[in-house]
């Protein structure tokens, strides 16, 4: 049994950072860099590239709506045209700081709302794809597992790679149980661990209720934005490892 | 003799237009086109490559200071990891852009004030150049011919084209007459079309004094951002095709 | 009888225009200005509430959305936090450039996107007001008549103009007809003259349908985005006029 | 003898933050807070403003280039036209958000490599004083004790508050020694105190050969960074207040 763990990183801006990157590169087995659309700017990428190469870390673009202020978590509402010329223009770019640097752009995931809104609706997961499989054809999309979103990669014959987040509940319907909700988000490494690994063991989401939903997961989404999210990742490793899951890259 | 035409062109931004690309794609056969820093959104920069594209027109990325505003052309004073990423960022953006649309960009112009500052500091064109030269190690510089531009893409062993301008004035270091002075712009057709043509002939840059400055002139920079803009191109081309010159893509 | 008339200005940025603002202001009273979010900068809103003053039409805040991609078009969705500070930025700006000027800010407008989600969302409506108020609280504002927005600024408290659009047909719960509906959109001065005419005579709206909504109308909004606009406009203020309808600012 | 502290604050951005602000405005008597151009959104600036005015300490606009990435310490060379509407742009964005809190603005002082050039250049300075003072005539303008910056202040006839830096030295024209040179930036506390110490007493900067500059010094320029600098400012706060130095706003 193996798995993939994967962070959002490369979120700073200019003079501003975010999250411990250099800590969770010892962590996870992909990183998902901002693109300069919600966060990033060609220096912050081109470092952080670099710092996830020499540790081995794989690389992806991370592509969100072009709203610094919102840190491309406000949902817009742009048409297909837009869409695929917003995944097209972040991939490019992420693959040319990639290239300057010597390395290569092996996966795709969406940001924020653009992924929130992608796994809803197909028509905006299809017109995020299909741009970026045009733009780098041998791409693995990250798609939420069991959702739409993989349905759509499926549709377009894309490597793909099934995600699942460390930190979630889920509902009977393969979806998040809303922030809002008692038990949402869990903070407890005896906990996430256990459940992960059960996960992988059952091949299926284990939702809230308990039910299982089928699913092939590939790759587990840690947050580094805090250091007890840090904290919680390292353990969620430790304990995955300890299980005898091994950590691998998906590629 | 043969000459390649060249001009800036996709520099609309959302709901604005500027200039007449349509027209001058009928004129040029070389496209520099804005990416995302100056001028240029994902959406505008798609659809003057297909069009380009169309008319069999090469289609060059044209990197700018970030800066809508002053439309790149405000001097702006960045280090040369910013300088690099600035280009590897726009480049890789544009080839993600053309790519999206089955395309490819074969050539790079820096815009305005970033120019300026390249054809003055080898340091800043070493800086662009290189970058430009790791995210796609085949493309073909457009550089001002026979300034320190072109000695820095000869010291990086890369494809150049040298450029002239149509309608300005040189002084005898090669320089441009300042915009300031009596005829440093020329706008009569009836003059630029045998003094390109002199050029070409001479294999030298024919300054405003007569003295003839040595330099391999592959391609003319015409302007299409009025009317009178591209009437003077369309009659240019007239004229040095009247005059057994061939118009030809450099590549 | 009297009625103002206005129309969205300065709507350029940095290199770019949109429509005939010089034009527009010898038909106009009530000038719309764009506050850097979707459109204008520092510079061309200087220069616009300097021509429209001269003109004796009066200066308006026009704030919408921060995606100039978008031209304020796109919904975004912001919390009621973000919708004040919004507001609260746009209009004390467009307040230091007309106070640069000597001028003064008269009224607000919403625009865009914004102006939509506010006319059908109470909440938004009241975000944005409140903060205005706050700033200005002797700002007219202007309201889509006989919507929520209305209610709102009469909840308020606030001094308010009631507007309808010259080209526009309504639906019979005083919306407009989509634009995806025949004859929503209405180019032909014969009729437009009449209709608005008759609209001011019935103090009501005039809905596709026949059917009256009785609403305060203050002014008329004209569009000038293209010459066919602005001719549309000069043609109905002539009408306006020869009805024996004063045309004259709101305020 | 009395001195009033200003630090810069509200340097964040929509999800990120810099520095401590909450523990400096225990520290300091002036905040000059970022209006939007080189950090600050609207949400952020209303809270740091609720905050000052908490404290009591006095609120003034931060203007700096439109330039998030490079945090407007990368020199842009703007015209007179455009550097008067960035500054009256953003002041006056400022005191929108300041209104909407119920608090007003009562100083200004330039950012960064605006505030270089400005210092630099007496045409730079007039440029932004003027705007700033037909926005807001009774503003305070804080300028560089004894530079050219104070020159223009005074031509102008503005009300205007000198300001030293703590933790710089000085060279003998009154500017800072450049940060490459040993001993151009000062971290310990023992000796910055007695430092500023005095220079109030001796009504004079005294530059680090030792020589005295008359200059009126109405204002020390602490920074907040780092814990360090907190700290920092502190330890100054504390030195002079035990020294017999009233800590007191400069309005």
């Amino acid at each position: 049994m193996r798995i993939d763990l994967n962070a959002d990183m490369g979120e700073g801006f200019g003079p501003w950072t975010m999250g411990d990157d250099a800590a969770l590169l010892e962590v996870v087995t992909s990183a998902n860099i901002a693109c300069g659309g919600h966060a990033g700017d060609p220096v912050v990428m081109g470092r952080v590239m670099r710092a996830a190469a020499a540790q081995g870390v794989g690389i992806g673009a991370h592509p969100g709506f072009a709203d610094l202020q919102g840190f491309g978590r406000r949902r817009m509402h742009l048409s297909a045209e837009e869409l695929g010329g917003l995944v097209a223009y972040q991939l490019g770019a992420a693959q040319g700081i990639a290239r300057a640097a010597g390395l290569e752009v092996r996966h795709l995931k969406l940001h924020g709302a653009l992924s929130n809104m992608a796994s809803e609706e197909p028509a905006i997961a299809r017109a995020c794809f299909q741009a970026a499989l045009k733009v780098a054809p041998g791409i693995r999309l990250v798609v939420l597992a069991a959702t739409p979103m993989q349905a759509v990669a499926e549709e377009l014959d894309a490597a793909w790679a099934g995600e699942i987040f460390a930190d979630r509940a889920y509902q009977d319907d393969a979806t998040l149980v809303d922030r809002s909700q008692p038990g949402a988000v869990l903070h407890d490494a005896e906990v996430v661990g256990p459940r992960i690994q059960a996960m992988l063991r059952a091949g299926a989401i284990i939702t809230a209720s308990g039910r299982q939903i089928p699913a092939r997961i590939d790759t587990v989404c840690l947050h580094g934005d805090s250091p007890d999210a840090v904290a919680l990742a390292r353990r969620l490793r430790t304990h995955l490892a300890g299980a005898g899951i091994q950590i691998r890259r998906f590629d």
